[in-house]
């Protein structure tokens, strides 16, 4: 049910109804977009700061242009929930029983004020870039533009977008909202390059964009509707490129998000007086802590560590080694190619880079896993969050680090079942001076299991032998491939159970061993089949009469399904993988 | 034998000789690289124009750093020809007899003056990055250098690097080496950011590095020997990071590399009287005049086609459509990201994009592959050249492709075996509005073949029906496939040969009929096996009795191995595979 019916965002079905309202309604307006942000955010979680600091600028967005047919690119857009409410879907808001039905980012099923599904950073000048030239090789004259936070600009995509840009030849309109954040603090020489031209009210002579060649303008306050209106007419129908740089507040309205906006990027569901999270806190052990903990340890112990990563270090616990040994570690900003090649930098100097990324992330420094780390072999550390089935966004999924790691030469990618197997595995990595090893955290949760130390430099599989069926269950699926064991036994079978460690390298003597007694072999592997661990056994296989069955995601994006959901219609919950194994014994 | 013993040249055993050299010595050592170079690429082809145009920079950087202590990192390493020469490897130039000794690009197996194989562009700055920040934990207090083109800037690795590198605390020097040519004609903002600065003697206001917070220096002339060891010395254990720009003149000595940059920036062997080639050129059709032929028809058919390409046209025969529809052409610069994303800025727009990308340089590309194309489900069209085994140096290898693309939801990768398949295959992905399709350019000469026009919406095996032995052969390894048929004709098995067309999606109707009549599937790919097309078919028949075996290359990066060698070493040749069969069979 409606919560809000007496708001005048209720008087908004599309973006011209917006075009009515006078500056006080727009001031009014924003007031309602950001009660309605803290009520679901506060409720659902979700991002916050980002949106919060975006509202006055959308307003006048739309005010200004006409939506469809003037089309804004919204990067990463998770700053599209004010654009959403004033583009037809305040239901989402409004309505507490319909938080669900509108997704978190920009998302073209819901309608045609969306012009891309997005979520990684740094790609809207590209796109935007892409439709410009398209209309005007059509002969089109709509607006196109891209807006992009400071934060994003790290991302060299976002220069590659700026460089094509610069040139074009007709109506193009880049807006840098420049909210002096990132995720967490922004860094870089672009952090130093926009605080002069802020500084200067977008008058210092040393202007990266009108060095490229780009008309310039500035508006000190992006959060004044009436000076964002002023600044979109005067930007609007442009015959030439233009960047249009607005100072705006991340988190704007709610104190304790512009106190401390990194807490509130993005966040979970909180109580709106206390703004304390109700989600309660764990201080078991965890991955996360096994990992942190495990470099605390080392840098205690003298060793030349330097963790590093791309901007999201409270992601990965990395605040503490931020705050307490700055110079053992390093925010890149959002740029994920110069993460890894950066850590291949650094060890090749003699220092021990932990590198942290995100799956999903990852995807943008591909190329540096194998041109600057595999081809040059370099013994680095990779710690990867996130690499598993979730009920994330399309644009977030982690189901494919298998196939973009383990087919790589020389990565070792190991995936730990235990909370000290992990321990282990990041031993040995550090110490090691041989190959990449990459290791792949847990997406679920994971037991503390006894204590071990290996050497992982050849890979032996853990087994529990049985026979006629062999259960190969890789890392936080080996808790999967326990319940399938327990339940063959009802069958009857009494199947083999085995941690295969390593997502990349196989065993093939205890392959071979299970040729004996076995039929079927079946994986398990959190993550995409098509390309990925489970496959590379079947390839190994595929000479003899010993069969095999992959269980894991087909390929597909999903967007927002619930992971049980997921597991559902690809036959991973236990009694399902039991009735296959019964189905293809026959 | 040494062909030039009189050489100033034969003095330097490593950089410390060339300090006790004078200005003038230097001058003539200048010139005595410029022969080599020319005599080596003449005879045997390479890099041409970058090594032309940097000797002057390189002989001072020796004269006045101290390497190996002191390092520099050059970007994509093309241009390190005089580098070598005066770092222990002048035998690769001096005498012909070890032409083949020294490897094109920086390699530290040969010797301590490499840091390492780099062979992709814009990698430098984030890799010397790494190393300065190591050197400080460390304690120590080398000059850490990265040394890049103008054309490499265009990659937005170079600027997330030069972001990092901008706040780093302590010695860093970046030299950008201005010579006002990418591959091609340098595009975009950069380029006019750069050109302000030359016009002006480096004192233009906006400059984009003082921006940032870099201290910079500029040189007028980068091939003036004293100029150049001025700015070095200058340069030289500074305390903070400082951009070096120098200008200079790519295929400086040698008049039609001045004059064509282009056609000069890696040759072919050719005549040094005529400047012409000594390869024959062939006007048969060909994959490339096919695809560009392609192109030409749909333009003049009316159809708003945009050919895009990442700073290489000439490898794929664009210079006719970039000068004669120069509206329908775009070169996005070393941007493989932007390349990809503008793409799917321009298809959302009503634009047809079709888009040109090396395999090797693609892997830069891999996050767009996903995130913006595949998620978005946009009908692109991708021409993937460089996708084989080949006897390229690591960082250049195009075996990866098959578990790039082949793995992402939505994408079709298909492979043609014949020139007329190729035709069809360009007409259907440019028609169809469902997908993103990508086509595998074969590395190995395709027949034309007969004409084929077909729907690739589902994949119809074709199949020269045969029992017991099944052939999957891949693009343009149809035809080892046929050669190996043949010979298992002769040991008296009548094999099914079959063209799976594409790479990603399998004909399950076809595969299922094989177990009729058939006990081993062969697959054959002209990729790395792991992560590729056999292993989608190995799991597939997993479940089943029938027996699969994936041929391929192996997990590995040859490094300049002939393909004749690389196919030995992987059991690819025609009898091998044949013996592997009956040895399966059993």
């Amino acid at each position: 049910m409606n919560k809000h019916p007496e708001f005048l965002l209720n008087k908004i079905g599309n973006p011209q109804d917006l075009k009515k309202f006078s500056l006080d309604e727009m001031k009014k307006l924003a007031e309602e977009i950001r009660t309605l942000i803290l009520e679901k955010d506060s409720a659902e979680g979700g991002h916050l700061g980002p949106d919060l600091g975006i509202v006055e600028a959308t307003i006048a967005y739309h005010y200004v242009f006409n939506a469809p047919e003037d089309k804004m690119v919204w990067d990463v857009s998770h700053q599209t929930y004010p654009h959403k409410m004033l583009t037809g879907r305040a239901y989402g808001w409004l309505d507490p029983d319909r938080y669900e039905d509108v997704t978190p980012y920009t998302n073209p099923d819901e309608g045609p004020y969306d012009y891309y599904a997005v979520g990684h950073t740094s790609t809207s000048i590209a796109l935007a870039t892409g439709m410009a030239r398209a209309r005007d090789l059509i002969g089109g004259h709509e607006n196109i533009a891209a807006l992009i936070g400071d934060g994003s600009l790290t991302g060299g995509m976002a220069f590659e977008g700026l460089n094509n840009a610069a040139v074009e030849k007709h109506n193009l309109l880049i807006v840098i909202n420049d909210n002096q954040m990132s995720i967490d603090e922004n860094v870089g020489g672009v952090v130093t390059a926009l605080k002069k031209l802020r500084d200067s009210n977008g008058k210092a002579a040393d202007n990266p964009f009108t060095a490229m060649g780009f008309d310039y303008r500035y508006v000190a306050d992006g959060n004044d509707i009436q000076a964002m209106i002023d600044a979109f007419k005067a930007t609007k129908d442009v015959d030439h490129p233009i960047v249009l740089h607005i100072n705006t507040l991340k988190g704007k309205g709610y104190q304790p998000a512009v106190e401390h906006e990194r807490e509130h990027h993005w966040v979970l569901p909180f109580d709106l007086k206390t703004d304390k999270t109700k989600i309660p806190s764990s201080d078991a052990p965890s991955a996360k802590s096994v990992a942190v903990d495990f470099i605390k340890d080392k840098i205690k112990a003298g060793e030349n560590i330097l963790a590093i990563n791309a901007a999201i270090p409270s992601v990965f616990g990395l605040i503490d080694i931020k705050d307490n040994y700055p110079e053992h570690y390093k925010d890149v900003g959002i740029a994920e190619q110069e993460s890894v090649a950066f850590a291949a930098g650094a060890v090749k100097e003699g220092a021990k880079p932990i590198l942290f990324e995100n799956s999903t992330f990852l995807q943008r420094a591909y190329d540096q896993l194998s041109h600057d780390i595999a081809a040059n072999d370099l013994p680095i550390t990779m710690i990867v969050t996130g690499g598993g089935i979730s009920g994330q966004s399309k644009t977030h999924l982690g189901i494919f680090d298998n196939m973009m790691i383990a087919n790589w030469p020389n990565w070792q990618y190991l995936a730990p079942t235990t909370l000290n197997e992990l321990r282990s595995m990041l031993e040995w990595a550090n110490k090691q001076d041989k190959h990449p090893v990459a290791i792949k955290m847990p997406v679920l949760k994971l037991p503390m299991g006894k204590e071990v130390s290996e050497d992982y430099s050849t890979i032996h599989y853990d087994i529990e032998r049985g026979s006629k069926v062999a259960i190969i269950a890789l890392g936080d699926f080996y808790h999967l491939g326990e319940q399938v064991r327990d339940l063959l036994k009802d069958k009857d079978i009494n199947a083999s159970l085995i941690n295969p460690k390593s997502a990349s390298d196989l065993d093939s003597e205890a392959l071979d061993d299970l040729t004996k007694d076995h039929e079927l072999v079946i994986t398990l592997e959190d993550n995409q089949i098509s390309g990925g661990f489970g496959q590379k056994i079947a390839s190994y296989y595929g000479p003899t009469k010993m069969m095999v069955k992959n269980f894991g995601e087909k390929k597909e994006y999903t967007d927002n399904e619930s992971r049980e959901s997921i597991y559902k219609r690809n036959g991973l919950l236990p009694e399902q993988i039991v009735d296959e194994v019964i189905s293809v014994l026959g």
